[in-house]
């Protein structure tokens, strides 16, 4: 379906093009870049809210900056879209998210207006100092440096390490506050209650305004007042005006609130910040789904990627299924973690930032005093799980695989260096989709693996996650205990099972075969369980073993799988190098085993967004490429169309 | 040498005797808790300026808290010698940070009174309110829970992630800021001047009083001051009371600053503060070194943790050698690095907050305007390393491997990804000896190895350090590149070697051999070289490569090794699992080489704090250790007395 542009917007194909406009047509193009924002994603997809809420801070960038010579870094950049439409990718815009197509995030390949890639949090302060202190040693005194971040994003430690830098660095640096009170989900702590603070009471420049007449005023009462005066003047010019913001605390100059969606204000003060130098910050108010009355005024949290809708009634699109459809994973989480805290009072929830994500909310809404959404703050989720297990509570603390990234440190240093009993759910992991490579979960199990002290375990379907979640909760006195499933669904439509204990380090057979043995680690077993039936119909008969646990191994597994099989093959969603099937080399090595072993896996190179089982067979991780891969490593025909693509990846 | 405590504190055996004390002794068990401190650093050595700076703290928290049920958390935990020599450690403590000796951080396993094991920086404030919450949500409202944090720890961003979760936490929590300008070299970044500029001009409170007053006064004034004061007193009240400090601007009540130094007065307002409800914060001004003239008058970083001395005359003992030593691997970077980029002006230098610890002090000396301490944020480091690259400038970011868990996202998410040639230089990586398992260098090999876009390498010596420096700083559009070393010493008195290339991914024979191969990564392979020359007299040839790179491997390399040997050893000081060994178990499966592997390394367990070979012995990675493998392998007998011990380990 074609998306055609209005007027204004059609002509523009770079920066340039808009900068020929006359300051008021810039209202248009603002209504323009919104439409086409809402005609592309009720069609196609992808996130919504956020670039709604920053369309006229991207068109007054654009207009008043020399971009890509001045360096514009997008946090997050989900909130990127109209960036991307006006620097040359309006045309391609449709494909925003599909494999080979745009990404959804700013991407330093795909333009040179995507200074920085994004999709995790609170890096553009770090990065976009970086390059403002490359050129002031570059001598490029007149480039500008510009970074947008969120409310929730500032909540990121992050970027307080970054504005602790930026605030004594003499540099070209530009931060914009884009304050929306909003993560993905309503945004939280002591710093939102801050910025809303001083948005809707008296603002800190009217406070400032206030007392300076007010000591103006003063000198006209005598003597008295005249003392008084100059006792706290001092007082007030130094400590207040310095001290009384918490960024002029960091020593960066505060302007604003200004608001955020008035394009020709922005266009004014942006060209005034141009002029001033050093380190500051402008404190927009925007509104997420801006524009969009369904966005605007319903659930901004439902709004942030809606799917495909009806634009003008705003329906949001729902699949109907003539079956019961398998539960996404995460549900199964939510509804399971409740299920096990009604009976097990020391449980307890915590999500950095992502209730709905996880389906956290579930418990915030049904025990709010046992679940902690603590803000986009992984390190401290993680840290804080620790301090609750110290006092024998049980967390359960959800992070997604590759936000888990940000808390490794967390992970090694305060849980398992100390040996406590805290439970991660690890959610996305293996290929995140659409989300491409930021979000892809690949490396946990290798990161995880290699650490002391933690049982890495994956479930193939929703009973093994209950059950393994079940397990987790048991009493305990030691040992972290990481789980990770994938985004998406199971595959087990009456998916509430009773529980039942899983011994740790356990894994089970799924069928039993004589040529060859597959080792499975996960939901991506099931693409095994498909391919082990066509096998058979080809007269291959394949054993099939669900891992369960990456760590502990499960030896006697492993010894009946090497004594009996000469050739195996092991699958993850993980990487390839130091992942599951590297601890069946280690365990072979150890155990002098020779057999011939296969690892299929994430590949060792950055592999793009695309829809899972797009990436899967790119792979070769699907059941056509673990059929491949069986016949090639039994060396019988490959009877495959895919036989040559797949074996390069394999 | 035994060291005796002076009269008061020989009587102290736990809290409860300190309690018994009339608080007017306090002055006096600080006086001698000071002493005592002083004795056995001078003696034994250990971290020094940090314990003294909080005598009086740690003498008032015990005697108004009631530890162990109240909750007291340590950041980073160098300072708490004290809180360990009250807490019944006294007679033990001449063997702090001794193999099989106390700890020179807390730790769990030790002590009830050590609630949270600590050595990275930045944690205490997400545990402690992980702890109160756990109370709260218990129904302990009367429990404590106390964070002591530097100004330094504080720029971690995950101490404002904590902060930022406390202030809306309605919780019994206390952070005590000990704010004494330094961290282990003096802190950077603009927080620092704000709580100076707190503490150095009128004070918040003073300020607070002020304007109060002024309120109070004008009301005298008459209709019009009157009609000002209305306009404006709201706007005092709710904003400036509640937005003119930075730590009330996250909600948390500040109190302060106050003498870190008078013990009675801290006794007084602890006790005030018990009573407080919520989440607060003392601000608490110290001077490290306190009370012992040469740390206090002289350099605080040396003073940091200065070895033996001699406690009269504050002489700093130091070794006297016959031979010219090796030098550290720090100062060879540091060296090198400035050597390098005086030749090429592209290069940069990066590190959070360990200028003296890893020799870059060196270049910040010479070229201040290209070398950045950036302050305790590793996170902020590596993504400002990945902005400067982006502008086409160097990064030689050096981290600790054990720090660099921190910003480990950073690497995946802003280097790797995008494929920026940043260069990582990871000081003490292995073992780090006395500072034990927090500070073990143990899983970097493991956690980058599996990531893409990342060269992965180790010096043996000196002189390949050098090179390996060299070959990054050359240009090169992709590709991270990381380099690790360990702590101390290098093998070349005469290191100041002429730069080479090295092809990247090439390994090298250090001696051929017949019987078996062993293969080397970094420093670790120099106890090979002594193996090697044992074994040849014991009639055993054995052949010694170095790997050089974990990533990418020397394919060539390895494939002459299969071809020729059948038995191989391998030998990392990192993890044994995912670590350079299971790359070259990958390689063989690759391959389908069957040859008998054995991987030393450091084992699945948290290895305690001792002498780097200490824990090499122990864990069969040092040269006998490595003899008894190739014998054990060989299946020739074992002539070593600690054949069982190492065994067991190996």
């Amino acid at each position: 379906m074609l998306i055609t542009p209005g007027k204004l917007l059609a002509q523009i194909n770079s920066p340039k093009d808009l900068k020929k406009l006359d300051q008021v047509q810039l209202v248009q193009v603002c209504e323009e870049l919104r439409q086409f924002i809402v005609d592309n994603v009720s069609v196609y997809g992808g996130h919504f809210g956020a670039s709604l809420g920053v369309v006229e801070l991207t068109v007054a960038l654009h207009y008043v900056f020399n971009t890509p010579h001045d360096q514009l870094v997008w946090d997050v950049g989900h909130q990127a879209y109209g960036h991307k439409i006006l620097t040359g990718r309006k045309d391609a815009f449709h494909t925003n998210r599909m494999y080979k197509g745009l990404s959804g995030f700013p991407k330093r390949k795909e333009s040179e207006y995507d200074t920085f890639g994004v999709g995790h949090s609170s890096t553009s302060v770090s990065a976009a100092l970086g390059m403002a202190v490359a050129s002031k040693y570059q001598g490029l005194h007149e480039k500008q440096h510009i970074a947008v971040i969120g409310d929730g994003a500032l909540t990121g430690g992050m970027a307080f390490e970054g504005l602790n830098h930026a605030g004594v660095s003499d540099t070209n640096l530009l931060i914009i506050l884009n304050d929306n009170c909003m993560s993905i989900d309503p945004n939280v702590g002591a710093l939102k209650d801050y910025l809303t603070d001083i948005t809707t009471s008296r603002t800190y420049n009217r406070l400032k305004d206030d007392v300076w007449k007010l000591l103006g005023k003063l000198s006209t009462f005598g003597k008295n007042a005249q003392e008084i005066v100059s006792k706290v003047e001092n007082g007030i010019k130094s400590t207040l005006l310095s001290q009384s913001n918490l960024f002029e605390a960091l020593n960066l100059r505060y302007f604003g609130p200004v608001d955020g969606h008035d394009v020709d204000h922005l266009v004014a003060i942006l060209n005034d910040l141009k002029a001033i130098k050093g380190p500051k910050i402008l404190h927009c108010v925007t509104v997420k789904g801006k524009g969009y009355g369904p966005a605007e005024k319903g659930n901004a949290t439902t709004w942030h990627a809606p799917g495909t809708f009806d634009k003008i009634t705003g329906e949001i699109h729902k699949k109907v299924y003539e079956k019961p459809q398998a539960p996404k994973y995460q549900d199964v989480f939510g509804h399971t973690l409740v299920e096990l805290a009604r009976q097990n009072e020391k449980i307890v929830g915590i999500t950095p930032a992502m209730p709905s994500g996880s389906s956290m909310n579930i418990m915030m809404k049904e025990m709010p005093e046992r679940a902690f959404d603590v803000g986009i703050a992984e390190q401290h989720a993680v840290t804080f799980s620790a301090g609750l297990a110290t006092q024998g509570l049980i967390p359960f603390c959800n992070i997604y695989s590759s936000f888990m990234q940000r808390a490794y440190d967390q992970v090694v240093h305060d849980v398992c260096i100390q040996n406590l009993p805290v439970n991660f759910c690890l959610d996305r992991a293996g290929f995140a989709g659409a989300d491409g490579p930021t979000h892809h979960g690949a490396y946990d199990i290798a990161y995880f693996r290699c650490i002391p002290n933690i049982i890495v375990a994956a479930p193939m379907n929703e009973q093994e996650l209950r059950n393994l979640m079940f397990t987790a909760q048991l009493p305990r006195t030691e040992q972290a205990f990481s789980i990770r499933y994938p985004r998406g669904q199971g595959v087990m439509p009456n998916w509430r099972t009773p529980f039942e204990k899983i011994e740790i380090g356990k894994g089970r057979l799924i069928e039993d075969g004589d040529d060859i043995a597959i080792l499975s680690f996960g939901h991506i077993g099931n693409y095994v369980v498909d391919a082990c039936e066509v096998l058979r119909k080809k007269g291959i008969s394949a054993a099939h073993f669900d891992l369960r646990f990456a760590k502990p191994l499960d030896a006697g597994l492993l010894h009946d799988v090497f004594t009996r099989f000469s050739k195996v093959i092991t699958v993850e969603d993980g990487c390839i190098q130091g992942g599951v099937g590297s601890a069946v080399l280690e365990f072979m090595a150890d155990n002098q085993y020779t057999a011939q072993v296969k690892r299929l896996g994430i590949p060792d190179r950055i592999v793009e967004h695309g829809e899972q089982l797009e990436l899967h067979q790119e792979c070769g991780m699907d059941s056509e490429g673990i059929i491949i891969a069986v016949q090639a490593l039994l060396e019988v025909p490959i009877t495959s169309v895919r036989r040559n693509i797949a074996l390069k990846n394999i």
